[in-house]
């Protein structure tokens, strides 16, 4: 794809999102069944669930947009589960195998959020209001999910790590 | 790297972004370089400065840690990186060259805050107070930078593309 204004760019951002959201979606499942935290377990299938919805959404917007929705390889995002695969194959005690689940999901979390942030922002720019408030929307949903993750390592993922590690 | 623990979790998340800063610290400057808008090479200039402060704050921490400094190649940043670059290769006009900069310069500032809300996190669970310390010092940085770059993009930037390139 050649570009050169910001509506190609912010095409082109799209893209890499649509591409990351669905590589989300084959990665989560896996997470989710490999945490030992219940808690843990239902913010990632929660997550999840959410994800399909921000699928849809990006899919409304190419709609709006009158373009075929299709995905553009995401390396980012695949260097992110690439690395979670990783610590995945290690040999970790289950709580710790759950702090690197929430570090793997949080890394998820802020490339979205930056990505999402970027494109909302062109999309006001550019006067495309509906598609800013749709991209609002899912934004707020990473936000919310990240700082669920949070609370979860800072309270009992962590604690149980630390007994069970050293 | 064999890992087991919290602790080895830890270690191999710092050498992780450990790789990760040194990575920026070869992109910034070109990144800078592109720009157009004066505010925006200011703002990455300063950063670069604050990245090397953060480069010899993992050094001093894995010199606390007794562990020699040495990174492990971070295949998200170089996704990142790797994109961003992309970008900088396509024919485009200068305000949107500069946005494409921002969005990029963002997922870098927000993998790394993700990176560093971890190690915090995990440094305190672990009792190394003053490594948490100093980690926390970088991520607070990292959040100002970002906010600085959002508050670049919400202002003459995009304004600027938008007359630019539709």
């Amino acid at each position: 794809m050649h570009m050169e204004s910001l509506h190609d760019l912010f095409v082109n951002e799209l893209r890499d999102l649509y591409n990351a959201e669905n590589q989300i979606l084959k990665a989560l499942p896996k997470l989710a069944k490999s945490c030992s935290s219940e808690e843990l377990r239902q913010a990632l299938e929660e997550h999840l669930e959410q994800t399909r919805g921000h699928v849809e959404r990006l899919e409304q917007i190419f709609d709006k947009l009158g373009l075929k929705a299709r995905g553009k390889k995401c390396e980012a995002m695949e260097g992110i589960i690439e690395e979670g695969k990783d610590l995945m194959d290690e040999d970790l005690e289950e709580a710790v195998l759950d702090a690197a689940i929430i570090e793997s999901a949080q890394k998820v979390e802020h490339y979205e959020m930056a990505g999402y942030g970027t494109v909302r922002t062109w999309a006001e720019r550019l006067g495309c209001h509906e598609e800013a408030e749709l991209l609002q929307q899912t934004l707020d949903e990473e936000k919310e999910a990240d700082d669920k993750l949070t609370q979860i390592a800072e309270s009992a993922v962590n604690l149980q790590a630390m007994g069970a590690g050293r």
